[in-house]
């Protein structure tokens, strides 16, 4: 059988809880595809800075440099929000990103006809959105250099950092994207804010010569303020975006509301080679966290994800997001996606019915 | 009789249409209670560009910084689009701002009852919504330095901007954003990315701090990426939002799309002393221009904030709200807002019955 190991963290409040459903789908949906597993659970985020005064461990950072895939639960919660800025789960989670190079982060947002309800935009305007958010993840103004604090003339204060791109931080991630949009409706939205910045016209120039070797695609531009209007008023037009981190950021959670079950929605984070980074994109929630009420789904299809996109196991994959839609069918629904005339369950029952139909 | 001078900068598209329609609306509003206009008409944008080579020719400005007030319609348009960054319509836009120093953006987003289904937000989550966002104007990414292009160590080419903000920036627009609150609800949420970006951190601290002087209001903080989810989910929770000049961006726009009636929405952009630029929110059109196709209300609406945060003269400012409210109570609609059972017409028309209730 193929062999691969992965690294799981576990992080902060619901991320234990949701790690340990995924990893059991994962073991099995692995089984039935002739694949076995080695896990490997790593601190991070808060819980390991409680364990060893860092949210990220060099352990812990090299057992994942040396995974095949890394599958992260969820980190941070009040208990660290005052912690120093080098010493925050968030800061870890950057340093994670950066040490693993995942330059490109995938994050889609569908809405399920099941669960077409949750949004709360219209029916006709939710229904049948499916698009895909391609960030660009270690780059921009979140590594900019100089940033800091510092004083101007009159010696006042100033905080400031340095939206920056090289030509080849846009061309590989424009490549990941259209390889993206090429597999999917064949529809890239780059967004940008070239009528204002310099870092932005780079991006457009590049993404629009980049464009050159994907004729099969079709590319579009579009400034930042209009696309987070265009998500409001009709989803539907998007296939493919890709942005800038900040950019992403904010457009990504944006249209991760839109669908309204930001409890199921995966993502993937992905580098030139090496292993991929898999986290659901909700939080870590801390005020359910331990009580067996988190969605487990947007782990089990982060999971799914990192089968497909981190270790090519596109048939494991395709069996849990069908176990994942037999599901909902079933009517199953955790709290957050609860609707009348469904089957409340808990997190870990959610978990043992997805296995029921890998 | 008071006096005021007000330049008029109609712009492109469908600027003119609409300016000529405010116009209107502005000199009887004001002879009601004994005031009187003189107004000067300015070229600014593409139409300038046309004119006189540049988007905002010095004649504009001076005419500008010496008014009043500044009334402006919109400016952009496909023909101008391959200009040179320097001469583009949009480059005029952000000379004017900092030129008249107007460092404070006020875009409020308001559903109306009238026009509850234009927007795509289910009607129980879009009814109620009034919030206004406060946005820096004259800061930030947008003008922050160094920027431009260079090349790093590796040949490779970059492009790059600076967010920075001095104390002092943010002390004046978090003034100007609790004054606001104080006459609403009192609620201010300060918007920013301050677990990541350090212009950010001093941003909270600076707001939190100017906070003291006023006990009445109630602040928060919210990252950038919640902000963008939130005004999604529940935006009936947001009264008042400050913020930086490129979140601003994002987020008012947003905001103004989930009142699904972006013709209908003024903006008020204000300074420390001299004259406030007003202006509508939406774009200059050029599909519809000069087809007397445009919604002038938001136009209309500018000239409401014009007199009340433009000149003090609140009571010319609410005749020219409620006339506008009382339009859409007779069921007047220019196509953009049109619903069966209401009746269409165009700018000119809709100008003339806002006219008959001033
Ligand atoms: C926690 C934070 C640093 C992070 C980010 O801004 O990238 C988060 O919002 C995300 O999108 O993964
Ligand atoms: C036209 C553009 C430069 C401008 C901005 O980004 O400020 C516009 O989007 C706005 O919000 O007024």
């Amino acid at each position: 059988p193929k062999r691969y190991c992965i690294t799981l963290l576990p992080g902060d409040g619901i991320g234990p809880e949701v790690i340990s459903v995924a990893k059991n789908v994962l073991k099995l949906a692995g089984s039935l595809e002739g694949i076995e597993f080695s896990f490997q659970e790593m601190p991070m985020g808060g819980a390991a800075f409680d364990l060893t005064g860092s949210p990220l461990p060099e352990e812990t950072l090299l057992a994942a440099q040396k995974a095949d895939a890394v599958l992260l639960g969820a980190i941070g919660g009040y208990k660290w929000d005052k912690n120093e800025k080098h010493l925050k789960p968030e800061t870890g989670l950057l340093q994670l990103r950066e040490g693993l190079k995942v330059f490109a982060n995938l994050r889609p947002a569908t809405v399920l006809p099941q669960l077409v309800d949750s949004s709360t935009l219209k029916k006709d305007v939710a229904e049948g959105v499916d698009l895909m958010v391609v960030r660009e993840l270690t780059g921009g103004i979140y590594f900019g250099k100089p940033r800091g604090f510092g004083t101007n003339e009159k010696g006042d204060e100033m905080g400031f950092n340095t939206e920056v791109y090289a030509t080849y931080e846009i061309d590989r991630i424009a490549r990941v994207a259209f390889e993206i949009a090429r597999k999917r409706r064949g529809q890239l939205c780059s967004v940008d804010k070239a009528n204002v910045l310099e870092a932005s016209m780079l991006w457009r120039k590049r993404v629009t010569a980049i464009a050159a070797d994907y004729p099969d695609v079709e590319l579009s531009h579009m400034y930042v303020d209009n696309a987070a209007m265009q998500l409001v008023r009709y989803p539907k037009q998007f296939d493919t975006i890709v942005t800038n981190n900040i950019f992403g950021d904010i457009l990504s959670d944006e249209a991760s509301m839109i669908t309204g079950s930001i409890g199921m929605l995966p993502s993937a984070s992905l580098g030139e080679s090496g292993p991929g980074l898999f986290e659901p994109i909700h939080g870590s929630a801390p005020d359910i966290a331990g009580q067996d009420k988190a969605n487990p789904l947007a782990t089990i299809l982060s999971a799914a994800m990192l089968l497909k996109y981190g270790l090519g196991e596109a048939n494991a994959a395709k069996r849990i997001e069908n176990a994942v839609l037999d599901t909902l069918n079933k009517g199953f629904r955790t709290g957050d996606i609860y609707s009348a005339g469904n089957k409340l369950v808990g997190c870990k029952e959610m978990g043992e019915e997805v296995l029921k139909s890998v």
